[in-house]
């Protein structure tokens, strides 16, 4: 029940929103009133005008921003363990051929600034071989479940900015990251000096839901044509649109990802609880949790499914005992107190 | 109205499959029950086994589908009005970087049986300078709205064969090309030579469902990986498998596509009646007519949009006089009596 | 012996060059002082300064200027016999993904005006689907020998200018064209608005000198990281300056070519002398004659090798008779009168 | 003088090659005697037939190589100091879009078997998301200056070939390391389990000489079609299979590598001598040695260049002091004895 936040489903708005945007005949490609309407729920999320172009997958929304932010001979750099890098089997690379990734490390999944000025020290002015700066990425909620504040994000965009290189965030769980800072979704962005941001809703509680959000109105035009060539332009885009309007309009996908996190946390204590002690405390709506073996096999035996994670970074608190492997327990708008109360049945017999 | 068929939206059924999908968790990237079906769904439609990708978009389809059937040097063969090549931004030649496209004209819009002996004779083996063969690649309905019969498939598909070349159907409309010859899809397909389609069903009544179908297992997991590179593979895979459950079952999309040519058969007598003389005989679901720019305006303010034609093929039918321009116009599963009586009502008053 | 000019092998000067250049240790990647000298020789030839990439292939010259004109979703308008369309392998397909070629016909090998307007009006602003209008490429002397006037290249310069395109030339014999124009390099490219061109002195008489020329410095950094990126930059650079020096300074090069040109002249009367009439009287250095197959076997066993061609324009000037074929015969700074005779005496027999 | 092997020109044999390969006319794409010739002096060099694509440039070389070892969502694996991932700005990424790069840490600049195995366990079949192995590439030389002996090569192609990726050789010292080692090049390649290196001759002695040799046939149609869209194809051919034929017969190309070896022991027992201790005894014809700021100030100032490193691994030894940097210095064919001698007056002033 734990595997992933995408095993979900739709939310009982969003479902109803698609039938309502199904009355009718609508132009394709985003001309329609529901794309205009998407459109506005989006501007008012942040807070100001932005251009946004409505993808398939988080991937595709990862990879057209990042072509749209690279330049020839860019390095893009991201944490060692970003998505990006590891789970998107080159995605961005398919689609700006020639990028570069330089992975960096630092503490609790997110790159550190020591690590990132060391990292962009690598390619002086000039350096025609080593390529140069294009774009630094970085995933909040990151891979490891915890979140960078706004102050943190600044940071990093100011030595991006420094150093030549635009700012990306991944925003695939960007909603639960908004819940769990309580904060407005424009300090964590463009005030802090991002130029575009994959809005990922299909985990908060959509079918089919990503935005690649730019901030620089400049970039839209190119972008267009890079979505169309990317073959990420739905024809009868107004149901992606219902279901961002759907989410954003009166907090809809905020409340969803409010009771997510409230059910990581739950989760997070029962485990620790059970003997099963979390990586960190989480600070969204994922936990990672050493487990035995034995203690996993149980919990599956019972259809309680979590995923075993192997971490990348050299930055992370060590396991327990050689007995423990590391699972990645993800939690949704779906998820229950009965399937909390189960894991706690399920370990209390022998401790994980 | 007549627009395009992917203003249409998606059938009750469509929609109420979608809702029974969304009663519970279940695996995500296509490890549920309902891809499983959508599997048998389509095994079932073409009397085999076959490899089925569920991907976001008709380009994105053409362009898996074709980079899977390339090869270092390779060029694909379309006629010079295909969709691939004139309706793609290019997508294509991004995913499988490097390919070039050979167009050959035709009659009807279909790719003459001479006229690819003759481009395929261009590239004679060993040399290296023009690339060689790849594959064929076929619109079935095309894009002037007329269909390839088996005989005409098997013909095409014999020469790309003994030229070295594979062949491709995109088939954005193919539900509509099978209700119009009334045949078994695999006498369009893998018995004439085929191998792979891209199966459109977002046209036919669906939202979103598009697949990549490979007879050949042996390319499959090629596939996949450029399935997942290319962005294309879903999360929530099962609501667009469950589109495919709800149009392939039972014949639900075939009895949509039958009742969409029905109409345009229909708008192709009124058309013709109030002096709007078809390109050609409709086929399947599309009536290119040649208007003049009046009666277009009185059509467009009464609301009964067309889409305005710009043949590239030298071998169609001369235009009738210079005053008329060609447009095209698209009937589907939400069509009416009424629109195509307004058709009729506004040009009674002074002929197209 | 007239098979191609690239079987012609380098100059004298070019040699003695070379060997002149191998006389120490010189800095790698271009920062050389032989370098800089062809810097100078280019700045002195094209009458301004230039940003000039040395880069291996003519196809690599093309393919590296192409990519830097690109846009996302951008279109190149290329003459249809065009050898970055024909002869590349789709080399600038590869080197800028998603490049869309657009084929325009034109009388006597050349891009009509006509023919390009009618194209570009295919790409009206705002068409996503199709791509939008980035280049047009023509190739000076072009691919059937001909060769485009100032004027001539003017008037498809303010046509692609209007429309938002970039201009390049494909100058694999440029210096043929200048000597058989006699005019200023400056005329034939920056001043009739072109923006790039690959200069070919390989076919002039080097073993390998292609380089490609930016009139406008503000792509020149973007361009440096293509070049490398594309693996054309050379390590030891100074060898293909040397020869650079070698064709420019003093005009040596334009001598080779006058002395090319010549020899054509001479080869065309000779072959319509003995009943094989030119397709076009030469411009350059290569003359294009109708052969009966018995005819080129007697020339083939005299060794005495041409290219048998294959046109693709419908604007060509008819065959003779179904008997003849077409030849492409190329003269070099090597040919001597000895072959000409040869040619001569071969058809007198019995003549073509 | 020791900034890089790639300062130093051609050695006499070449130039006299050179010379003699332009007597007269020949066939252009390597249909020419010289290219037969230096495909046996290849197939002679390593005694086997092999397939030999001749390229401008080592990062040409590196690009098509891969890209013929690779597989849709294929991850390469490379030491995190590799030349492919370090200096070539992205170039095999380019011509395989969609590559990924995994860098594998180990001692001495040496892929290490453990660390392989780890990062290779990172992907078991099945997961579409991370990837697959495709290949493992190492340097040798490598770019510290240590060599991989034949049982270190065939430890890590064993482990490669067990999880389905195949192995490369960058050889852009490759000669420098068959002279290290005073073995067969046959046992450090194909015995040893290698598919395809990139033999680089051009820092051996040449102006431009660089050679993808494949030992599996299979491979070399693919590959030719690749060479030639990836505008890596010369035309006048003969004239970089000349500067093969100089280098490999009668093994002067490996008298070339020698004497650079013997040259750099003799300045790294100068360097220690003058307390700039080298980072690891030199295998070939590179020394790292640690200088202080204004020792190198010093040198530099008689003008003898050297390269200032940054290392990538975690397992070099560590830096002497924080006033230390290390500086790379590379002898040639053309270092002389005169050159190490200024590096010692200079230094026996005032130590390093």
């Amino acid at each position: 029940m734990f595997a992933s936040d995408n095993w979900a489903g739709a939310s009982d708005r969003v479902m109803a929103t698609l039938v309502a945007a199904n009355a009718d005949q609508q132009p394709a490609y985003g001309r329609d009133a529901w794309t205009r309407r998407a459109d506005a729920a989006l501007a008012e999320f942040f807070g100001r005008e932005v251009a946004a172009l409505y993808v398939p997958t988080g991937s595709g929304a990862n990879s057209l921003a990042l072509a749209t932010l690279q330049k020839p001979g860019g390095v893009v750099f991201a944490h060692l363990e970003a998505h990006v890098a590891r789970d998107e089997a080159g995605a961005p690379l398919l689609f700006a051929p020639g990028t570069m990734l330089h992975l960096v490390d630092g503490a609790a999944g997110k790159i550190g600034v020591d690590e990132l000025a060391d990292a962009l020290a690598r390619y002086p002015d000039g350096g025609v071989h080593h390529g140069r700066p294009a774009a630094v990425t970085l995933t909040n909620v990151n891979e490891i479940g915890q979140v960078y504040t706004p102050d943190e994000v600044a940071a990093l965009a100011d030595l991006a900015k420094a150093n030549g290189a635009a700012v990306h965030v991944d925003g695939a769980r960007f909603l639960n990251a908004v819940a769990s800072l309580n904060c407005d979704p424009a300090d964590l962005t463009w005030r802090a000096g991002v130029d575009a941001i994959s809005l990922g809703l299909t985990k908060t509680g959509a079918f089919c839901a990503e935005v690649v959000v730019l901030f620089d109105a400049a970039r839209a035009l190119d972008a267009q044509y890079r979505q169309k060539q990317g073959a990420m332009l739905f024809s009868k885009n107004r149901f992606v649109a219902a279901q961002v309007v759907a989410l954003l309009e009166e907090d809809h996908g905020l409340g969803l990802a409010r009771h997510a996190n409230m059910c990581a946390a739950r989760l997070a204590q029962t485990l620790e609880a059970a003997g099963a002690p979390p990586l960190y405390a989480p600070a969204a709506n994922e936990v990672f949790a050493w487990l035995t073996d034995e203690a996993y096999a149980r919990l599956a035996a019972a259809d309680v499914l979590a995923y075993a994670w192997s971490p990348f970074s050299a930055r992370h608190p060590e396991r327990p005992s050689p007995a423990h492997r590391l699972h990645r327990f993800v939690t949704s708008w779906r998820t229950g107190g009965a399937e909390i109360a189960e894991v706690a049945a399920t370990l209390a017999a022998a401790p994980a």
